[in-house]
């Protein structure tokens, strides 16, 4: 049996974190209406109004169900991770529909609900896909607070279970191995706690470093952290219509690059760089196949950009004509935009040739590393499938040679093998399942053809943010249907927390005693 | 070590063999010549030449080739498998090519070499893909040919090979395993010389009676005997343009389906009912899920033609009301046709609602049983994919608790398991690489979009024939460019033998002594 007080005690504490980082939200929102800037007053409203839902509903929930609790079970963790995930959209979307509700023109995409659970959940799990056309129709507070959700989901409620709960004297482990998806990172497990506190210092070392290059950089410290938030949580979420492109500056650019690649590595690695074990950096095949992978696509890319010719346009309109430079910088950029599942954009790749936008959608389903802040089906499990393919191949004309699948210098066994191309295989499923349903929701009318619903698809599951055709990075997802964009929400969600958190409530025996 | 010399040895043997049976529709079609038929003049021509070149250069290869051979070692049969689908395409588009260089307008689509390969590897896989816009533009006597590859492609190398090669004194076992596709069928392993007679009767009697029961119904003999060849072995090529619409018989209709139907069931099912083993009939699990998707899509489609309330447009461009009869009719029909992997129609599917279209490319994936002639990732892998999935979100939550998958009462172990989920992967890999391909070959003048390619590659790799778009049942492959005609080509023969046979060859181990 699945233990619903213990189930609900800890999702109203997360409630009640919620709520303290939504008042954080709304203590910079004051402060920037004290400065003189009016609508701000609104942002504000809204933030305050959410804290408070948010303190006194998770308070409330937690006083509740308050007992002593064993150790957190297996069965918990499932239910308190989805939970949280599809709550926590509900709470963090709140000021955006308080905010709409109250302006004096009450004509804002966000006065619809879905449309504010979208742009939540779009912010939780990282993904940054946006139903707004246009980003500066909305106060700065809220901006702050959309980019803050970006921040908090790709923290994760990995370290922040792991870092918050131990102390509760709750048990973290198995959030904790939830948490880090793909296949167990090595050397993460002992010291659990230990390892949650560094891992929240790398990433909270990691956001500072960034905020403050984007500050020197000449940026003003509202838009060096917004971006900050969107590129280490590899979000994708900018505080203007024209994303990265509106700077206009390489050193910015740069920076984004560092950093967008820094948040698709698996952050085992930086805790044993850290704790001086540079030799299991080294022999990691993850993060060589990462950097690999992003190297050649962003060459081949590159290459296709110059052979067609064409000027690439910018998301403001404007056209660069595809020299080797104006190709090179393009094409890393969004390479490592679209790998790392960020989806910020200096020009619309939509308008790519064929061979640049097919190599964008297949990074999209790769994605970046295991237990790293990106989507995607992750590199390790990539290379693994790659391996495993190979051995059938061998095995069928030599069928009585085993030969072992290595990762990492480490044997891979049969069982995580078989997890790892099942896997796949669902995720591919849970793609054209996102698609079709995309398809079915869209009439012909509004000219969403399989390119439209497929990489909407995509971009949702795979946390990327900005497909082709109609949900390019020059558009949004606001035209499209509640029902659309409930499907997509939910895909973010499966995609981020890796498909069992949610699969598992579906079956019946999950319900019954053990 | 491959014994290329025992290679080519086969291969001249099965080119032999293409070529007597090159000469036996010569001499239909010299019979038909000779009633006064002027017109088969250039098809009698087509397939003589073609039957002379096969029996010389089959004979030669064999004979100089001849020696004292081992059993059939693993690595020669895949090379044997491979090299015959590949060069008997060859040899049997000859009399297309032969045939329209001899016209006197040299303006048919035969005179490009492509097509004519694209033409005869279609047959021989029992796709049913064509390049030609007018079936009638050929003459009878290629007609019968074109219908005679399907047949001889869907008694298969299968009972080709197992029947007639250990007559020779050649090791015919693995052979069959590699042509008896998908997990071991149960049973049809000893006696293996026996039971290929068995199947090859039991494909003949089969054939017999749906001839006999197609006459009844009032087909002439050639159309009788060409659409029998084009049911047994789920191919699918007709006589005329507008399949099997034209003929407006209910009696036809219901006895392809029967016999579509049929020759989608494991073969070796039939061979344990010969053996009077009823039982393990009625506990297969394949047959059983087989019949429940056919009768759960045929209700599904019947149901989305009648609330879409559309007329159902036929192949001569003629429309019916969508009445529940007629809904009925064409829904069953057009879902047994592409499960089966046939292709045959009774009207455009390409305009019907979007739901119906939808579970017709998901029939092409799942296709048929194994060890059947239908084509698709086949019934069976699916089941097993499906158990293998929900015991892994089992696992997530009872990691200590181990469930055996079971098919048929018998357990599946972890390797079987492997196997198929990575088939099924590589599947979707090879299908989407295939769609890829085709994009790039299209250029966007022609427009070809994501669904005209991505039908075309799984109608081909899946054996099925026709897709969605511009390669709906009321049009043809003709004006795609040789490139594509290729890869689909290609893409026909990987889905036809499983991949391994294609993907081994690029092993570099497989080269290397063992």
């Amino acid at each position: 049996m699945v233990n619903f007080r213990q189930v609900l005690n800890l999702l109203g504490l997360l409630i009640v974190g919620l709520g303290a980082m939504l008042a954080a939200a709304a203590a910079c929102s004051a402060v920037m209406m004290l400065r003189g800037r009016e609508a701000e007053r609104g942002a504000f409203l809204g933030l305050l109004v959410a804290a408070g839902a948010s303190l006194a509903l998770g308070g409330v929930l937690w006083r509740a169900t308050r007992a002593r609790f064993d150790m957190l079970g297996r069965r918990e963790a499932f239910v308190v991770v989805a939970a949280a995930w599809l709550c926590g959209a509900l709470m963090g979307g709140l000021p955006y529909f308080v905010w709409a509700w109250m302006a004096p023109d009450r004509a804002h995409a966000f006065l619809n609900p879905v449309n504010c659970y979208f742009e939540a959940m779009s912010g939780f799990t990282t993904t940054g896909a946006t139903v707004l056309e246009d980003v500066r129709s909305i106060p700065a507070g809220l901006l702050l607070w959309r980019a803050a959700t970006q921040w908090l989901g790709g923290l994760g409620i990995i370290v922040l279970f792991v870092a918050v709960l131990p102390m509760l004297g709750i048990g973290g482990k198995r959030l904790f191995s939830l948490e880090m998806p793909g296949p167990a990172p090595e050397g993460v497990r002992p010291h659990i706690r230990e390892t949650a506190r560094v891992l929240w210092l790398i990433y909270l070392g990691m956001t500072a470093i960034e905020a403050v290059a984007l500050r020197i950089a000449g940026l003003s410290w509202f838009d060096a952290v917004c971006h900050t938030f969107a590129t280490v949580a590899t979000g994708g979420f900018a505080t203007r219509t024209t994303s990265i492109a509106g700077f206009q500056s390489a050193a910015v650019e740069v920076i984004v690059i560092v950093f967008m690649v820094l948040g698709g590595v698996n952050f085992a690695l930086y805790y044993d760089l850290i704790r001086g074990r540079r030799r299991s950096v080294l022999r990691n095949t993850e993060v060589r196949c990462y950097l690999a992978f992003l190297a050649c696509a962003a060459a081949a890319v590159t290459i296709a950009l110059v052979s067609a010719g064409r000027p690439l346009v910018l998301l403001d309109g404007g056209e660069v004509p595809a020299t080797w430079g104006n190709a090179a910088r393009h094409g890393i950029f969004t390479v490592v935009s679209i790998q790392t599942s960020t989806g910020f954009a200096l020009s619309d790749f939509d308008l790519w040739p064929f061979l640049a936008r097919g190599i964008l959608i297949a990074l999209m389903f790769v994605g970046g590393s295991a237990g790293s802040t990106a989507g995607g089906l992750k590199v390790v499990r990539i290379v693994i499938c790659c391996k495993v393919i190979i051995g059938e191949i061998e095995r069928a004309f030599r069928p009585n040679v085993v030969r072992t699948v290595k990762i990492n210098r480490a044997a891979i066994d049969n069982s995580m093998k078989l997890e790892t191309v099942a896997y796949l295989l669902i995720m591919f499923a849970m793609f054209l399942a996102g698609a079709a349903l995309v398809s079915v929701f869209e009439p012909a009318s509004s000219g969403c053809d399989f390119i439209d619903a497929g990489t909407a698809s995509a971009a949702a599951l795979f946390n990327v943010g900005p497909g082709l055709g109609l949900v390019s990075p020059a558009k949004h997802y606001g035209w499209m249907s509640d029902a659309s964009k409930l499907v997509l929400s939910l895909l973010m969600a499966v995609g981020r927390l890796e498909f069992f958190p949610f699969a598992v409530l579906f079956m019946p025996r999950f319900w019954k005693a053990a």
